[in-house]
Order: structure tokens, then C-alpha cells, then sequence
């Protein structure tokens, strides 16, 4: 049955959609029930990869490394918060394409906006954004970005991934800082001989031009894995080994425990730790420190929390000694947890904001917002060739638009709580498999006994129909799109019971 | 009339493009001859940017750095050669982009890949490649880079961008030349022990996980502006100022003189130079040389040449050292030297291939070719969350496509030559404002006397109607699209020499 009216969709999503108002309210509540999703998880092949999708990849695996792989994915046949694979299983997918898909699998949104003439002169003439920008881009960032910008942010960077963004931001927050120094020293690039000595030694990677500065981050953090972003990742040495980094400082990240407010002293007395550990570094590295990034919820590194409290002290301890954060919001921004920006739980007023949020992944595409005093004394520093991508940032306005439409905030929390109480209850039952429970929104998480059978869980869990995965050494993470439904949570329920009962019985 | 055309063209322009052999035929001749484009530039404004232009900067300007744009670009009324901006100015367009602009604005074959079924998965199903590649990957890959894949790489990684090409090329280099230096010292991660020294030292950004290996690169030379590959950028001091970078070597890179074969010995001895440079850092730096990266033509660095033979030599050098030697054709890749890979002309045969290419620029799609052994030993190593784009490899099909049917390499080597003789007697003429022409293809350049007097010529230019721009210090870089007819030649000629009267008498 829901084969049927999934082929029917397919046809009919391949014609160009009309926008009239009245088709949008049409679409409005089609795309909250997306009618054309299964009932239910269909698992036609023994294991997963099935037998088309172990082709696919052996015909990859000729021209590209296709160890990570875990199945040929059929986009055609992907339908909301189902993913098809060669084989024709369709998974309720809890992994969304790393945590990267905002509104489903061909939700009509995305659908209209890519049909729609100003994608079509963005596909067809890539823009050089910093040279010769199209007319149309400020009136874009606006729809896209600043409708949903941080409080006390006026000013967006467009980069081309997440690892760019971070790299992107650094440097943003390197070149401020520089500049600070200098003036604090009475230096300054008006004079012939300062700029000099700066632009000699920047040319052979030597200070003063190219200084010995740092970023500070979090033990556990992921921040991308190109050198800069990677010099701050510490989430597993398989991310890291054999790649040269900068001597950059890393402390530690608070451990909580779960739930928060059970263990409301413990967790603060081992926040005021980690916090201790960020002053000492600031105030005591002997390389000074331009910036500190950290991650709402260290995500890739096992959904690590802290409270608002710890945020808010950060901000404190950085703002006292003038330094910057960077908050890494590329994957808890867009949603997932409840509010748009996952640090707006940290109530901060816009005096307080983060000096740069970065974002990327649901956000389709990525860069930061900042200050404006981030914004380089000189043009063209920092800079490069696209600076972004006009189609991206299309479908980033189709999803703040989507988003605000279909209230898509509330649903996210309404969802999270049936999830957390359902999951609760798996808890209570389990306990000697589940464990730290966590979550804000859909963005959810618990803990296994061991990395194998947190392995062995994730693969029964694609058996049974839910395509899932883990983060840390033994967590298993949810990371549903922002369309999951009411009626998905039973499904997810009970086949989280089947999982565990298959792995621990 | 052209405007007539145009407008035409434009309403055509967004319609669905039927794709029948027939209507594929008549794209052709469509394609190869423009007819829409207007017969000469067309400049409204006394200056560019005019008033339209200086109004959608000033917007943008409040959320973005917008000092190094030159105008709003008007892509619905861009045609091939010609780029439109907010005025109706209509200009000659030898910038493309950043150089990054293949077909011409327009191209029927882009603008009907744009609206194919294959593009709308794609837009609305943005994949986690490395993860759940969707079933028609490799044959994607396929169509759009091995076709046209360097001899003897038969490999294909995928990134968003030009620098994130060179990154992760970079780390590519640095995985395998650690797991070399490993097996000559025996040590293996198959004993925990050495897997445990190398985890916990580079989970600390320390040697022997984060060992301290570099890239050699040239001076003068740009790999983009992250933070791995700005330590091999070497172009301009604004490019590197404030941004720390790795203690990464950089050597001579010859500076010949033209043309080529009237200082034939001479620059036989200044390349010698260069590569004495090359083998005494290879055999002689303190920290270990694992890769050595090289353009075929410095691009921004000043269009800086070098004979087929000098990077023979280079990798004869590299070879005999067992060190990689990659190159960067991010810039002079697909086509415009008159290869579609510009170290095609170094006659290497396939086991004295560079290790490493890589590309992104006209290519729309960014990343590198390699050969097998570059793979990491494990999974995961060389991996983020996109690991490239479905959209911009179906453009890159489209690409490679329309190179071939519509034989552009041949088409850029006749306008390449044709331009090449109208710009010697222009040098002939102008003796005390051109010096150093040179070109490969319509990839062609010439210095002017000085920063500020390039920097006027440029201005003028644009107010004479053709788009272009500078490189290096002094001089002025053509980087028209592969669709530059033998009738733009004349028209380019004339303008070159009226912006030289205006800016030197």
C-alpha cells in the first residue's frame, strides 16, 4: 500500500511545483504528515548491506575508499523520515545523512525551491560572492541566515562546509585578536616598518607575521578535520593519527551525570573543574590564547552536556579576559534540540552573545555569524573563491521558511519529550544495558555497556528497520530529521526494545 | 537586437530543456556559437560599478565585507562570454568567476543537467557520501572525473572546495609517508603498544601521532587559505597576515624569461637553480619532506611558467627521494591551457605520474585524483560528513560532456593563438607598458610597469567593457571560458589597446 503511494509521490515530485498561496497551504500540511510515508519500516534483505547495495559499493570501491559505508542509499525512493536502499529496504532513518538532512527525504520545500528560477540561474553560474556578487545575495542572506540569526549577531561568512567554517572563523578570530595585540603594543600597519617586519615574516610562516597563537578547546570536541579544525578536535585518535597539528592547548570538558537534575551538585562541582581548568589555561598558556570554541552538546564525541550555568560562566571568564568564543553550533544548530540555536538555551542577553556561532550540516549550507568587529581591517584576508554556495543558501531560506510554517520548533520538542518518556521507561527496564540517558528535543542519546556491543546494537537496529549510529566509544545517538511525528515514536520504541533484547539476550 | 536576443533567450532559459538526441544535436551548434550573446560589450554606466551596483553592495554591506567586490553581477541577463551587472552594463568577461566559469554563463548543457531528475534527488537529498553514497555514485564518478582522470591515477576523492582539495590531499600525503616511516622503522599498529604511543600522543597534538612532517612547497605559490594549505600559500602577505602556520619549507620557484625560446639557456640555468633548491631541502631539512606541491602555472602568484622539463626534473627528483609530488591544476585545470590537465604537457607517461592532482575551480566539483597506495590503511582517516557534492558532480559530467562533443580544447588552442599574435604585436607596439607575455591555451598574461599603473589599466578596461583582472604584483591575467570564439578576439585586441593608450598616455 504505502509502496503504491510512494511511487505515486515519486512521479509526481519530478514535476515542477507550482507556488501558488494556495498550494503552499496545501503543502503546509502534507509536508507536517507527509501521508506518503510507510506505515512502517520495510526490511526485505537478510543482512544490511543487502546484495544491490554490496555491488554499489564494490563498483565504488574501485575509484573511492568505501570502508565506511554501510549502504547504497536510493534517493528516489527516500520519502520523508524513511531512507530507501538499492535493495528496496526503507529505514526509519534516525542518522539523517550524519545529522544533515533538516525536513526529510524530498519534502516538497526543498522540491519547489529547487525547481525554481533563481536555483536554476544559481546552478547554472557559480558566483565568485566576494567579487562579483549576484544582486540578489544580500537579499538572500537575509532570507536565509539573518531571519534566524543569534541574538546580538548581525553579520554572516559563507563557506562551503563545516570544517571550512570553523577554519574560516579562526581566522576571523586570529586577525582580531592580532589586531588587538598590536595596538595594546602601539603598533600599527600605518607604519612602513611594522608592516614590513610583519609581511616579511608572514611569508616564511615566522612571527610576528604569522604568530604563535592558539585556539582552546575541549577534550572530546569535534571542530572538522582539516589542519586548523582538526588541531582542535580531540573527539578520537582515528581522526587525528599522522596529521600534523598545531601545539594548540585542550582542557577538560565537564563530565555530568545523567539525569542532570539528580546529580545537580555533583555536576556543578565538575563544571566549577572544568571551568578552573579554561581560566588557568587563559590566564597561564604560554601561547596566547585568541579564542575558545566549544560545542553546545559535544556531539561526535558522545553527546556531552553541560548546563546553561557552565555556558554562561564561560562567556564570563572569556568576556573578563577578552578573549572570543566561538560557539560550534554545526551540529546541534537548525532545530534539532528544541530551540533553533541550541545555545539559546543559555540565556544569554545580546551583550553577552558568543562572538561567532558557526553552523553548517541541517543547515545545508554553512559559515558563521559574528560581530562586527570580526570583520578584518583589510578586504581580501579573509576571503576565498566561492564563499559560499547561492544554491545552498536557497535551501537554507526554504528551510527557515519550513521551519517557522509548519512550527516545526514545537513539533521537535513535543516529539523529544513522547521519545524521552518512552525511552525512560527502556531505561528503567534495561539498566544493566542502558545507561545516561540524555537529550534536548530530538537530540538524544544514550550509552551502552561497550563500543561492540554499541556496534552490535546499531547493525540489529538496521535489521529491524531503524537506521541509526553511534558517537563517542559507547554511545548511541539519535538524530532525527526535524519532521519526526507522534506516531514514529511507538515504532522507535518498540524496536529500540527488540535491539536491546537481541543484543544483551 | 542582442538585447532583444538575450531577453528571448532568458524566457527560454527557464523552461525544462526536452532532452532528445535531436534537441542534444541542436545544443551543439547552439552551444558552440552563442548566438544569443550580444555583438560587443555594452557599458551604460560612466563608472563600474554604477549606481545599481553601488546600491546592492551598500546592502550588502551590512552583513557582509563587501570591499573587494567589484559589482552586482546580473546572471539571468549573463550570456556566455558576456556577464550583465545591475546596471545593464554587459561586459567581455576574461575573469569567469575567479576563473571559474567553464562553459560560459548559461550553458544550455548546464542549464538543462540543472532541471534533469538526476539533479532534483540530489538538491533535495544531500548525502553523507562516505557513509550512504547513493546507488548511482560510482557511475557518477564515472561521467564526470574518470574520463578524464590524469594518466596513471586511477583514483578519485571528492571535497567541497579548492582549498579543502589541497587539505585533504595534503593529509592523504601525510598518512602514507607515516606509514612508510613506520614500516622502515618496524613499527606497526598491529602492536597496541606503538598504537597506544601514537593515540595518546596525537589525541596531544605531539609527535609521534601528530608528527612533525611537512609539505614543500614553491614561493609565489597559492594552495588556497585554510590553515594546512595557507602554510604552502606563499603568494601575498595579505593572503597570511596574522594566521599561524606550520614551519613548512618553501624554495625558489624559477622566474624564466620571455619568450620561452629566446632565453632557452638562460632559463635552463635559473630552473637548475630552482631545483638544486629543491633536492638540498629534500635531502636536508630537519623536519621530514612527505609531499612536495607544485602548480603548473603559479596562478595568482603572477602566472609564473616553467618548462615541461623542469617539472620532469621535479619529479625525477621527488621519485628518486621516495617523496609525493602533488599537483595543484585547481586553477589550470579543465582546459584553458589547451589540456584538459595543463601537467598533461610535461609528457610524464603513467609510472611517472604525479601522485596527486588536484582540481575544483572550472571544474565546479572540487577534490583530487590519486593513485591506489595513497589510500589510509584504515577507514575513516581521510573522512568528513559530504565528502564532496552529487550537484556539482553532475555539473562536472555536464562539463566533461560538452569538452569533448563540442571539441573546446581545439577551440581554445585556435583563440589561444589568435590572441596570443594579436597580443605580440601589442607588445611590439607598447614596449613600455607590456612586457612578458605569455600563455598556454587562452590561459595568457603580461606585466605592466607597476601595482598601481595594472590596477588603472584593469578599471579602464572595465570601463571599455571587457571584465578582467591581476595576479602577482604587476601583472594582468586573461582567464576567459572555454567558450571564447575566434570573433572575441578582435574585440578584446581593440579594447586592450585603447585601455593601454588611456592608462599610459
Amino acid at each position: 500500500m504505502w509502496a503504491h503511494r510512494l511511487s505515486r509521490f515519486n512521479r509526481l515530485a519530478w514535476q515542477p511545483a507550482p507556488a501558488t498561496p494556495l498550494l503552499r497551504r496545501g503543502l503546509a500540511s502534507h509536508t507536517r504528515w507527509f501521508p506518503q510515508e510507510p506505515a512502517e519500516p520495510l526490511v526485505k534483505t537478510t543482512t544490511i548491506p543487502g546484495p544491490q547495495s554490496k555491488a554499489a559499493l564494490e563498483a565504488l570501491g574501485r575509484l573511492q575508499d568505501p570502508r565506511a559505508a554501510i549502504f547504497a542509499s536510493d534517493f528516489q525512493r527516500s520519502i520523508g523520515n524513511y531512507i530507501a536502499d538499492a535493495d528496496g529496504n526503507v529505514l526509519l532513518d534516525l542518522y539523517a545523512q550524519i545529522s544533515s538532512i533538516p525536513l526529510g527525504y524530498n519534502h516538497p520545500a526543498i522540491l519547489e525551491i529547487s525547481q525554481s528560477p533563481e536555483m536554476l540561474w544559481a546552478l547554472a553560474n557559480r558566483p565568485a560572492l566576494g567579487v562579483m556578487p549576484p544582486k540578489e545575495w544580500a537579499s538572500i542572506l537575509e532570507d536565509a541566515f539573518m531571519r534566524v540569526a543569534p541574538k546580538g549577531l548581525d553579520q554572516v561568512f559563507t563557506t562551503m562546509c563545516g570544517s571550512c567554517a570553523n577554519e574560516l572563523a579562526y581566522k576571523a578570530a586570529f586577525m582580531h585578536f592580532a589586531a588587538r595585540k598590536r595596538q595594546e603594543s602601539s603598533l600599527t600597519f600605518a607604519s612602513p616598518r611594522t608592516l614590513q617586519a610583519y609581511e616579511e615574516s608572514c611569508m616564511k610562516n615566522q612571527p610576528p607575521g604569522s604568530p604563535e597563537y592558539v585556539i582552546l578547546s575541549f577534550k572530546q570536541a569535534f571542530h572538522g578535520r582539516m589542519f586548523g579544525s582538526l588541531s582542535t578536535t580531540r573527539s578520537k585518535a582515528i581522526h587525528k593519527l599522522d596529521i600534523p597539528a598545531f601545539p594548540w592547548p585542550a582542557v577538560r570538558f565537564p563530565r555530568v551525570q545523567f539525569p542532570l537534575d539528580g546529580y545537580a551538585a555533583e555536576n556543578q562541582q565538575e563544571e566549577s573543574r572544568s571551568l578552573q581548568e579554561v581560566a588557568q589555561t587563559l590566564d597561564s598558556s604560554p601561547l596566547p590564547v585568541a579564542a575558545v570554541v566549544v560545542e553546545p552538546i559535544q556531539s561526535e564525541g558522545g553527546d556531552n552536556h553541560a548546563s546553561p550555568h557552565f555556558f554562561r560562566e564561560l562567556r564570563r571568564l572569556t568576556r573578563d579576559r577578552d578573549v572570543l568564543l566561538i560557539v560550534d553550533e554545526v551540529q546541534t544548530g537548525v532545530g534539532a534540540t528544541g530551540t533553533f540555536w541550541a545555545h539559546e538555551k543559555w540565556g544569554l542577553d545580546a551583550d553577552n552573545a558568543p562572538d561567532v556561532v558557526t553552523f553548517s550540516k541541517k543547515f545545508q549550507a554553512a559559515g558563521f555569524y559574528h560581530t562586527r568587529k570580526l570583520r578584518p581591517e583589510q578586504a581580501y584576508r579573509n576571503f576565498n573563491t566561492w564563499l559560499g554556495d547561492p544554491v545552498r543558501a536557497l535551501h537554507a531560506k526554504a528551510i527557515v521558511d519550513t521551519v517557522k510554517r509548519d512550527n516545526l520548533l514545537q513539533l521537535v520538542n513535543d516529539v523529544g519529550g513522547a521519545l524521552m518518556t518512552q525511552l525512560e521507561a527502556l531505561q528503567a527496564q534495561y539498566p544493566q544495558a542502558m545507561s545516561n540517558l540524555r537529550g534536548q528535543g530530538t537530540f538524544i542519546a544514550f550509552d551502552l555497556p561497550s563500543t561492540d556491543q554499541r556496534n552490535q546494537f546499531l547493525t540489529n537496529m538496521r535489521s529491524l528497520g531503524v537506521n541509526m549510529a553511534g558517537c563517542g566509544d559507547h554511545t548511541v545517538r539519535l538524530r532525527p530529521m526535524l519532521v519526526l511525528q507522534p506516531k514514529h515514536v511507538g515504532i522507535i520504541a518498540d524496536r529500540l526494545e527488540a535491539g536491546l533484547k537481541r543484543t544483551f539476550t
